[in-house]
């Protein structure tokens, strides 16, 4: 939230219009009017606003944040003056104008994040981001020590993204009660399901709003998770009426869809929601896809049954596959069937608890990212160490105890000094780990092999305006993506045609490796 | 053809109406019937007919066959008693009727074959069809005594589909002209490029049918292409009017659809079709999924760019990709993504020309067949050594001179002795070389490793109505996959729980192995 607004809306007092002259672009821009108190405000109000800056119209829904206050937000994608006008079915609400001036962003806002270049993704400035999340599901409804120390532990990782849920989750290692709940109850909580579901918990959406804020503060993208099957009845949530679940979703999206750092996830393991229909998620989709004026990443997670992710309002596949990034050949089918990016938001977790799903070695976990990244793919981590205290990172944050998250910086160093373009696998149908830029940048990932030599060779780069890449000049690194470090390699090596395929160092130069595993080459055009 | 009602059509004469008192279930009942040959009989005739059985009714077009003949045909579905009604804006051709008895189907004849268990073929009476492919694309459009060759190859071959090509091809080791031309020509063929597309060269899709003919007598279902990229407006094939392909289609659709062994592949390569749009295509499955009274199998195959294959009326995914099954984890990920057959027609041939796609060993590809059947999916053959008569199987058929159909038909063996429901992948996310039906089959490939001994164990087994795992009993044999041999190994093995997640031998026993590569173990439960 935009400071002005913000402090605007902790001024909101018992009448009138509050709303700032001025916010920056990708800011949270809003107008909060006094409505009415009577009836049900959450059923019974339309309120909507139409922001205007010449042809440019953004409708945006409003949201009752109790006490007779109205909101409704919106988040400029241009600079300039802004004209506004609500519209609603409450007298008090209706037709309320102003305008007001959008402002170059602050230094560290980029943006919201979408897709470039098919696979990859970028803010809304065109600076890259390069994908690298985690996950802690309900980090946000623990105790509020252990919140900030999530936070705190989020600012020191290398994350640029967090999945999380909004509603509580009841699974192995997470029996608690939520701090919060995001519906009335008819009966004082004495029961956990005897919801009045048409009245929202607003200080359950406030809570998780200004969590949302605290992850833009950190420059952390919230991959905001609708629904999850991890209730299976113990408050309902997960079976909630149909009118229900599409009255939350737009409450939700008109309440933080203004925010720059949001993403959809429409569910986490989809279909393990024994009470939802497939057609479901697609109504789901197609509201929130409808909904959100920004746009904002959508996806949708899967357990065993893939999602249909070539759904036009899918911006991007959310896959969890356990296996698919054991090696780049597999990471990378996906791309070619989606044409979307491809993140692997769950691929089994750094830790040691007895489900195989969250024992992977932190070398493993690493490995797979590597993997990933060769594949022109993204991963995600997750971490599942047991713990006297019941706080594994994966549910309910806290910190971080594995070795992982050093080495996944050390990657994303990496990342943030390779093309802008994204990583792209070079010759896949032949030799799955080379990925990059073909004749500008190359990663060769050697994984779990341990050579102690490695030959010059590069397949066929494309020529562009070249007569021919006879001649061409690289130069190279040896990066261990254990124990992060980076080696240059004396000198450049120049291309010779070696068949139709492949070109090799004129003097037949190689490369003197460790023998260890985890080695990568990182191989950089020099322009002559 | 049916026999009766292929003689009835040589008989035809200058009038009346022609059609058999009989016809096999799924075999070909034809109305033949003389009508105008004056104007267009292509394009200003409509002649259709509408087969009727109680409540069940298939419409279907007929087609102009040249000399003043119209013909509709009919694939029955069901035994008994049939009636027919014609309809056409020409009058000689309108409002013919009659009946006629459809009897049991000869021995041979299965009927069509359709997807069953999401992820395999069935023919229509139950029969599991084990596909196991290869291709010619234009064996059909060279010399007689190579079509003969051919034809008798495949009857000695495996092969139980083979993909061809409606269109002749330009292309290396292809560049000599087909035997026929699908249209007449406005300048009697002194260019190749001059055609009347109002025009059907009859005699070209005579020559077709009697191919498909001559394939479903030896049992071989007809994958047939009907567009291409091999012509690159060499004649212009590939680049008709957008009118014209569809009308084409329509021709085909009406003559060939009443073939039980016919399926549709809207295109090879769709996205090298450089004239052609991907709207294209799904307009041309939309075509031929409607026009075809049967819902033959449909599919559409890739070069580089794979086409959306979640499409509802794609029946099952034809993939090409050269590395997808150099594994079974690579190669079952489509699985998830399509929920339909995966077929990866194309993985690279066996060969020895300059390609990279055209050079595999007969070890490399029959390694391949077997990693894709681990996997639950389906493998193409294809054979491109180099000829001096340019005579390459993968393009014109003739004789198979590589060492890899021989373990295909040691592989087809073993896959008609595998239980009907098909294999499945057993343990995905922890341990890809596994396929079969869990509790009751296994297949386990070792590929390329060469072990000498395998502890048997088994990733836990659905219990279904057993209290525990504990005691279920297996046999084991050794497969050798590229020395064609099955060595049972002595005894049985009887399962006790290892972990949470496998089952181990109680005694402990393993099995000894010869060291080879591509052996495999099959095990099969031994019902107590």
């Amino acid at each position: 939230m935009n400071k002005i607004t913000y402090l605007f809306a902790l001024m909101l007092l018992a009448t009138g219009l509050h709303a700032a002259d001025s916010v920056e672009q990708w800011g949270v821009y809003e107008v909060a009017l006094n409505g009415p108190t009577n009836g049900d405000p959450f059923l019974d109000v339309k309120f909507s606003a139409r922001f205007t800056q010449g042809t440019n119209v953004v409708e945006a829904n409003g949201f009752y944040d109790g006490d007779g206050i109205y909101r409704v937000r919106f988040m400029p994608e241009t600079t300039g003056r802004w004209t506004y006008k609500t519209a609603s079915n409450a007298r008090k609400l209706n037709g309320k104008s102003g305008e007001f001036a959008v402002t170059k962003p602050a230094a560290k806002n980029h943006g919201t994040v979408g897709v470039t270049n098919t696979f990859h993704f970028a803010y809304a400035d065109g600076t890259p981001y390069e994908e690298l999340g985690t996950t802690c599901y309900v980090w946000q409804l623990q105790d509020e020590a252990l919140q900030e120390q999530t936070l705190k532990t989020l600012a020191a990782s290398p994350f640029n993204k967090i999945r999380f849920c909004v509603f509580p989750k009841r699974y192995t290692w997470n029996t608690n009660e939520p701090i919060l709940y995001p519906f009335a109850s008819r009966d004082d909580f004495a029961t956990l399901t005897n919801w009045d579901f048409t009245q929202f918990n607003v200080k359950y959406f406030q809570h998780l709003e200004q969590r949302v804020a605290d992850l833009q503060k950190l420059g952390i993208e919230a991959d905001i998770i609708l629904f999850h099957p991890y209730d299976e009845g113990h408050w309902g949530f997960d079976r909630m009426p149909a009118a229900v679940d599409d009255r939350y979703l737009r409450y939700v999206i008109a309440r933080l869809a203004a925010y720059r750092n949001v993403w959809w996830s429409l569910a986490n393991e989809w279909d393990f929601m024994k009470e939802k229909k497939e057609s479901d998620f697609v109504r789901f989709g197609e509201i929130v896809s409808h909904d959100d004026p920004y746009h904002h990443l959508l996806s949708i997670h899967n357990g065993q049954k893939i999602f249909n992710q070539t759904l036009p309002w899918i911006t991007h596949a959310s896959i969890q596959n356990g296996a698919a990034v054991e090696e780049p050949g597999r990471a990378e089918l996906y791309r070619d069937v989606y044409r979307k990016p491809v993140v692997y938001d769950e691929v089994k977790y750094e830790g040691n608890i007895e489900n195989r799903w969250g024992q992977l070695s932190a070398e493993e976990l690493v490995f797979r990212f590597w993997n990933a990244t060769i594949a022109g793919t993204y991963c995600g981590h997750g971490e599942t160490y047991k713990s006297a205290d019941q706080v594994l990172w994966w549910s309910k944050g806290g910190v971080l105890k594995g070795e992982s998250p050093a080495r996944l910086a050390f990657l994303k160093k990496v990342l943030d000094a390779a093309p802008p373009e994204g990583i792209e696998p070079i010759d896949k149908w032949q030799d799955s780990p080379i990925g990059g830029q073909p004749g500008k940048y190359y990663l060769i990932y050697f994984g779990k092999t341990s050579p102690t030599n490695w030959v010059f060779q590069l397949p066929k780069p494309p020529l562009g305006k070249l007569q021919s890449a006879d001649g061409l000049k690289f130069t190279a690194e040896i990066l261990d993506a254990w124990n992060m470090t980076v080696t240059p390699v004396d000198g450049t090596f120049t291309l010779n045609k070696k068949s139709g395929y492949s070109f090799a160092d004129r003097d037949g130069r190689s490369i003197a490796l460790s023998g260890k595993p985890y080695i990568a080459i990182r191989i950089r055009r020099v322009e002559n």
